[in-house]
């Protein structure tokens, strides 16, 4: 399958920036964003965009009770010597857990066997670890514009609503909101995806994904993205073609509650949106708390 | 013992903002704080505070391979079918690794098997996980003005050099710079204790603890800080006054080389600290990746 | 507490067979036991004495699932490339789980902050393993006698029961067996602690453990055992006293239904028992699939 | 590819006990072949063909430490309290590393996308686990003859030797050993492929393979087997052919130095075959210590 031919040359960017890139559309983020970014700091009031993980015990010291369903966080909470002279952990991570707010990598998702932009699977993956395409492309951190698109103020979309270009140009002019070069996108539809991932969630549409290509988001971060794998027999665009040819990282999963609340709040849907992933080297995805400030 | 009386009222803050607090000298930033840190970013230039990790492969695809160490995070990276659909991750965190960089959150030392302000440990860490004084505090996002001092310019603290108030306070005259309450104090001795955490690292005195207490500095993280337990006959005071007495939460293992260079390049030693910890409730700590935005 | 002096010389091991040993009541397996232990094996019928275990998907390849709750075993299944060469696993195993088979060491219960055979705690879990009393006693191999007693033929015992010398001695005389020196004893309730281990269980008296010590029994299995820690008012006289006093390993959450039946139907309730635990050194207990061989 | 065409008849086992069949050759574990096994089972002396494995610490209580290289098993040690009323485990085990003794179930190597005896790939791993032709065939243990062909008593065969039909027969010969159906092959070249397993170790031919089909063997186990993966231009037959054609489970890394000792003293070759693995369904292999009674 030629997916650049079938659907033309802008939904494409594997080598737009070379056969070594592993930033894809982060390469949007120029001086430029970063200081379009950073006007938006002022107050500093801060706003976390991530969903609290209550870890699951892995066991000790309550190894007899029960628990609910694997979270994606597993704890192993250790005394170091009796008496204790400190408490550790051991923190198991699922990465891309459905009820996680997280990062995927470009590596996530492989096409014909090959990853952005165009590494075979095999090479990307040799030694255990993602050599190509990783977690590695976000370890100095994302600092740019941040750009909230309210699609249902004060509401939520309707079930299973299928996301488009004229549902993000719309929330633009609503808001007096314009997404430029390197911004990155954050889209409310009022749905918690946290909360029931299989629910009749909204999901996106090719021309959403389209309308992103041409308006040079840097990155996808939103309360709804694609349906989950089994969900839905609408394809999932934002994965196959925003994250793996496009280079277009993407965020599941964000709480984005307070956010919406804040921006109404004060009239402004723009902020500095600074993101530290750990930094873990070669995965495909990582957990993350980006922050939106004020 | 009575830490409280044997070191004046100075140097505990337990109590201070009442027994249900967890959040310590985070009391400290202020809405002025936040808009001092704010007030920083210009350029949105963006510096990373974190040493990368490495991770070692836990098993599969290379199950037969030689490894070194046990880093601090294993992972064991997974193709979820055959052809693979996708790539994903567990990852198994250390998170009190001597080379990683992490923050340590106030329950992380016990004093007298009590946790900061005061709670019994076993209240504290009852049902698996840490109920009191964990990262739960760190959820919504650390942001305030941060501020490096430099205390070898250019080079780097002798040999297990014990740093005194009087060490930081030339460190500001020198810079020009002043910390106030409620910034980020960020330490650069000119050592890397990554790359040897047993080595003859400088440490910390009590007087440099009082230098903090008395400025209300809200975190303290430095590429030094106290020596590992079992490494000296100096006592950790950065763990057992300023983490479990003051409530100040501690990052170990920083990496400053860059921010160093990018504050003498541009002569300004303050910035937008920005901390969006993964949104892990109820552990003693977690990996960081800290920004320093210009 | 002087727990030797309270309950009498017979009740505890510790010192009879030197500083050094690790293999408790082990130490009674001869020669002679062993022999008369394969002299049950005649017609090589098996009988597994384990309960299985579902283990629960950690991870991929179904991310996204639901779940219950944790099991004694997580498991990674992980494909080694795509297409798939192989399939390999990443289990992990919380070893003390109140609904798997699985053996206590004899340092897994502490007593004053020793273990058997009076070791400081601190010398005995130094570089983050259990160096004395460990899963280590076990590597060998446990083969000898093993003799069920059935408290309940056809039936079980009533709730909350608790297990006395005069029990066991009754099923003794009503099966005609005789237990004696090194043999490894099987107890059966007619309870499944696996599947409702905060349930109104029977428990276990001094005095059986009494008869225990005076039998010489090498370990004690059972459908039943102990009340888990937070189930009762009646003290944990297995775990305090046969554990870590007589340094009799024990055998938790042990699967005798088949077991009974094939007694009951050839008559007969010895056979050879036949444990090889998973070579795991320094470990504090480990699961476990004796084999009865008839 | 056709191998069963290929290979004439004789060298696949697909089909032979029905398409829901998962025990393959363990099939052929009759009455009569687990009778000869107890027959053996005469003076309880007992040999574990297992090599000890020294976990590595994941974490605390010595979080600072240096370690080595990932061991088939890691550990983390945990104190239940302060002071600790118990010391538990949890265990991370990578199943099929190269250094540990441990059983392939027959689904570990996949043909064109299937696994024994002819299930399509992503039906025997739905749901995240094993379905068909796993550990789940183990668990009622495996109790049989066990025989030990020494290919080189009192030495060692030669680096990079291929073992042959001719050899296995020659061992027979020599020690008066005759292997029947049912039987476990224990195979002892000299060669302790768990301290060097990118070593020049022996390996096994087709034609080895053959006379272990027409012998019926139930399992193979051996000090060594195939060569690693990335070892040699020698096809792996054991595991292409005899695991995943024959349905033949296979023992890695088997510690046969005491076995052969205890065999040559003794005159004897064949013993009690009696492994019970821990009961974990649904896994791709298991570790193991199976024991050698006489």
């Amino acid at each position: 399958m030629d997916i650049k031919e079938a659907n033309g040359p802008s939904l494409t960017n594997r080598g737009r920036w070379g056969v070594d890139d592993d930033r894809g559309t982060l390469n949007f983020i120029t001086d430029a964003a970063r200081a379009r970014g950073a006007a938006e700091a002022t107050t500093g009031r801060v706003v976390s965009l991530a969903h609290p993980i209550t870890p699951v015990p892995m066991a000790a010291p309550i190894a007899f009770a029960e628990h609910g369903m694997p979270a994606p966080v597993l704890q192993t909470l250790t005394f170091t010597g009796s008496p204790a002279p400190a408490l550790t952990d051991v923190l198991l991570i699922n990465v891309h857990h459905a009820r996680s707010t997280h990062i995927d990598a470009l590596a996530h998702i492989p096409v014909d066997n090959t990853v952005y932009p165009g590494i075979p699977l095999a090479e990307a993956t040799a030694g255990g670890t993602v050599s190509r395409s990783s977690s590695s492309a976000f370890l100095d951190g994302i600092v740019t514009r941040g750009v909230l698109l309210d699609l249902a103020p004060g509401g939520r979309l309707a079930e299973n609503h299928v996301v488009t270009a004229d549902d993000l140009a719309a929330a633009e002019k609503r808001q007096g909101s314009r997404v430029e070069s390197g911004d990155a996108l954050v889209v409310r539809a009022g749905w918690v995806s946290a909360d029931d991932p299989f629910g009749p969630l909204p999901t996106t549409s090719r021309s959403a994904v389209e309308w992103m290509a041409e308006r040079e988001v840097c990155l996808y971060a939103g309360d709804i993205g694609d349906k989950l794998p089994d969900g839905s027999a609408e394809p999932p665009v934002l994965h196959d073609i925003g994250l793996a040819q496009l280079g277009m990282p993407l965020i599941d999963c964000l709480n984005v509650a307070e956010l919406a609340q804040v921006c109404a709040e004060i009239g402004r849907y723009s902020f500095l949106f600074a993101l530290g992933t750990i930094p873990v080297r070669g995965a495909s995805g990582l957990p993350v708390n980006p922050l939106a400030i004020f």
